[in-house]
């Protein structure tokens, strides 16, 4: 057994620490932080390379049997730190007691995809993890990020994604990596107003589902690579709905349309 | 002018501290709390009785602005407040500056109603405004709260409602005034898994919702109100969709329908 780690100068605290405040962080460590039993439990049952993982006494019996799992079957790096510093490092305003550092890799987009969907300049952590999120569940193929668009390994996304970040592809790309992957297959371009009705839209066959950004929409490149424009037309105030629930009903559509076919 | 309201013992101050914390507050004072520009905005113009409002030196000139023509058109009871007063009073991590109190009040449901909402046991504040918002954007009648859900004038609950609050019916009622209420439209069930694929529900006419809780999903009584229980078909892991976003996918369902025929 190790020591408990009490001190904030300790190394692995330290990077904990880096890795939540900054993308540019994530990167630069290539690594992430997944928080919480759940996410972590989630990692581990995808083996999921782990770099360290941390807890404190407050961990659940749950909690503690992963831990006791792990320590048997991998040569795992698991440190106790006080519940003071996991307070201090934790991104959430009641920590579970377990984090852990993870790599930050991308699962390999699949060769022709069938259903892409593309953030563009979305900012919201929360919707961009909702919008990982549903995407998983629908089966999609993969997330792609354009440039200007949130970290997808952000705390706060990778809580909202709820595990989604194990199972589907999530790659940030630029515009020209995007164009030569998506090749020529139809991106449609989601517009709170002015686009044909999304159930009139031929979503059938493969197909990129381009979201734009919460404030201003897609960016001029997205705009610029858009098949079609589409819309949900909505019959209250304009601009209702939330960002990461309009793309939610874009994506049943797509399923829908593959289903009654 | 009124005077500065500097402390915290202030009868107004006292008021909204309690209006934020509980239900029961708001309840037995038939009033609550709204914050942030565009809210008050939202409620200012449908004429929601206001109680008072207060401002501190941040707001913005937008936000100046409707208070002058509030003082300008109506007797309004308007008091600025310290920062430090502000920052303790609100909800938010970042206030905006401005915060009303407003009468709890419910708009009247809509005889014979076509398109109705249940939502039964949803407890995240969160994911109960974004339902809120989303029925508003849908044209729906209105979202009815079974006991045992989280109250639709919480703080959370009106902030992700952004303004659906002053332009849709929404009532708490208990089991026997809904059932009088919805009278014999068919009441469709929302289940994560075992209901018909929501696609072949026939929801063009007019019909209810109901909406289960995040945890457990729908009450007992809930439950025995369902003529016919859907699901949405995912190709995920199970149980995969948050629920507001579930929720979304079944209303859009509604219009689809509604839409196409």
């Amino acid at each position: 057994m190790s020591e408990m780690i009490t001190s904030s100068s300790n190394s692995k605290i330290k990077l904990v620490r880096s890795l939540q405040v900054s993308s540019k962080n994530r990167k630069a460590e290539s690594a992430f932080v997944a928080e919480g039993i759940r996410l972590v439990e989630e990692a581990i049952s995808v083996n999921w390379p782990l770099q360290f993982l941390l807890y404190d006494e407050s961990l659940s019996e749950r909690g503690l049997a992963l831990i006791k799992s792990l320590r048997r079957k991998h040569d795992a790096d698991i440190s106790e730190i006080s519940p003071a510093l996991m307070a201090e490092i934790s991104d959430t305003e009641t920590p579970q007691g377990i984090l852990a550092v993870l790599k930050r890799e991308a699962i390999p987009l699949p060769d022709s995809p069938s259903f892409v969907v593309i953030a563009d300049q979305i900012r919201d952590p929360g919707n961009m993890g909702t919008l990982l999120r549903t995407t998983e569940a629908a089966g999609g193929d993969a997330v792609i990020l354009t440039p200007g668009t949130v970290d997808a390994f952000s705390p706060k996304v990778v809580r909202s994604g709820m595990g989604a970040h194990f199972h589907l592809a999530i790659q940030h790309k630029d515009w020209d990596e995007i164009d030569s992957y998506l090749g020529s297959i139809p991106v449609f371009l989601a517009e709170s107003e002015g686009g044909i009705p999304l159930w009139e839209a031929d979503l059938a066959e493969g197909c990129a589902l381009l979201i734009g950004g919460e404030a201003f929409g897609a960016s001029p490149e997205g705009e610029s690579r858009a098949t079609q424009k589409i819309t949900i037309p909505m019959r209250g105030r304009a601009e209702s709905l939330n960002a990461a629930v309009a793309a939610a009903i874009l994506i049943a559509e797509v399923l829908r349309q593959r289903y009654q076919k």
